[in-house]
């Protein structure tokens, strides 16, 4: 059997024809205009819903707001973009917002594409995660649409900036191993297609309070630093090339979950045990980090916050605050038993 | 420093005055229109890119097409998940359409109010990873746009479906099994909200599988179900349930690879050793499969394969393909260190 045709979508007519009004006060109803009464109000609102009217945000669209926002996220492979999606999805139910999700990738040019992709369709604002755009970039586009990065730390007067405190988290990491008796604590860390100040990049910022806390401590001797990605492969790579260094090291801070969940399996693969051999300890709290065969050390950057504050400054740009707002979370971190003396 | 205002858009008239034609041949150039000649062609494609000039997509939609594709997830935790979006992003490069994301979440009615999101913002078509709509509703809603069903198995006259031989699937893992040498076979299934025929829902498939695959080899009295959830903290529970019983079994396959994940940690925290005391398998093979430390055996569905033809599918129907098509890929059992004899 095959259809043909589409059935007729109900229009903004039917609902006027059914709750005998004009199209006009159908329209002041749906747009929560001002000198509609409430008996009118309720007349439409009751036919719109027994005809099951959804008015289009497309044509909302041509004359202002969508109701849409744009979420960039690198790629969906890390659990922890999911609990900043959950923060998110939870602040926007109780609003007439609705988020899309699309790819960024792996290049500035995709992530553009992307972006241009978004506001091709007129969402009424964009939220990044960890883009690999310049802030130049970001303010052409923050020119254009209300934007809130997430995850870079600039201070920009176009754009608002939702971030962890990656100093504080970082540190709290590397003082944790030297305080078990670690002295040969080896870091991985992140490269990627990102053009930002080293000081604004959180991987950068994490490398680089790593390598302030070793020489604090008098360490600075025992640095070592594997640069390779943030992902599982990358966590792999990257402790197999620290773990054939002599001496080797007891320790290994991956910058990030799902580079220390490589980590883990490189300790393993080399016969080595954690945390007898080496502790191997990560960043973003993921819910892969609780499970009790991984039970990786981690720092809590507490996701759904982020996503939540992010929804919160994006709606309120779009209602036209304009003044600039940088929200940072204080990370804690969360000792289990991948970590322990050496 | 605040700014006021935003920058102004580049316009099709821009264009037009620019290239030294009329924004009607614009329009027509845009719209790949016939009757334009090369050279026209060429101006005002030169003119638009010297401008930076991208037709907005929500006009075109009061035209015609949006060149927009909605797909909708459950969720994004699920690293599967990430090797259809790889697929789909793969095949829509080049294309003119873009994929935007939408959360589908865990139940219908929330579900049901992001498909409503996405035709309300005239998309072109929906992509539905396994989606809890019924058959009936999944038609209705394909009766308004083109719609591709992943994962799930029914036929439908209205919309394609791409789904993986879950009953293939699930059989070559219980046979995987028995080979080895197991007869205490458990099994980790799923419950959610959705409503279909057992039939059509691949948890309910591979649930079946494993119970018909037990009885052909006299082993009915071995089945051992756990239904819980495709997650990890569902896999943990549903292996702790099993791993109670008396006798115990030596084997355990999780539906999922997410579930798997669970179930490996609860033979961890029971002080029992993989494969050892407990063979695991899953369904899915995802990349954290493949780490050395987790080495668990799996069902690969070849999910880049499954978003290509989604992708595939949908553009067909949107240009017009009314007959349905159904896409079934074949799995293969990837055999790691997770499994071996009892």
């Amino acid at each position: 059997m095959v259809t043909s045709g589409r059935r007729r979508r109900v229009t903004i007519a039917d609902v006027a024809s059914h709750a005998q009004v004009s199209v006009t006060a159908v329209s002041k109803v749906i747009r929560n205009a001002y000198g509609v009464s409430p008996a009118m109000k309720d007349r439409v609102k009751t036919a719109i819903e027994e005809l099951g009217y959804r008015p289009q945000a497309v044509a909302r669209g041509m004359r202002g707001r969508t109701f849409t926002i744009g979420l960039v996220l690198p790629h969906i492979r890390n659990p922890f973009f999911a609990d900043i999606l959950d923060g998110l999805t939870e602040y926007l139910e109780n609003t007439d917002y609705q988020a899309f999700m699309i790819q960024g990738g792996a290049t500035r040019k995709v992530e553009q594409r992307a972006v241009d992709a978004l506001m091709d369709r007129q969402v009424d604002g964009i939220i990044m995660v960890a883009p690999l755009a310049s802030k130049a970039r970001l303010e052409e586009v923050a020119k254009e649409k209300p934007v809130v990065v997430l995850a870079r730390h600039e201070r920009s007067p176009h754009y608002d900036s939702v971030y962890d405190d990656d100093e504080a988290g970082a540190e709290l990491v590397v003082e944790h191993l030297i305080e078990l008796g670690h002295r040969r604590i080896a870091h991985i860390t992140h490269q990627d297609d990102s053009i930002a100040r080293p000081a604004d990049l959180l991987h950068t910022i994490r490398a680089a309070t790593y390598e302030r806390v070793m020489t604090e401590h008098g360490l600075a001797g025992e640095i070592a630093i594997a640069t390779s990605f943030y992902h599982e492969q990358g966590g792999y790579d990257g402790a197999r090339e620290l773990l054939s260094r002599t001496p080797r090291p007891t320790a290994i801070f991956a910058g990030a979950d799902q580079a220390a969940l490589g980590a883990l399996a490189a300790v393993h693969a080399a016969g080595l045990s954690v945390p007898g051999d080496v502790s191997v300890a990560g960043y973003d709290n993921t819910h892969l980090a609780a499970l009790p065969n991984i039970a990786l050390t981690s720092v809590d950057q507490a996701g759904g916050e982020m996503g939540r504050a992010a929804g919160k400054l994006l709606l309120e740009r779009i209602e036209g605050r304009m003044t600039p707002v940088r929200f940072s979370v204080t990370p804690s971190l969360v000792v289990r038993g991948s970590t322990s003396a050496p």
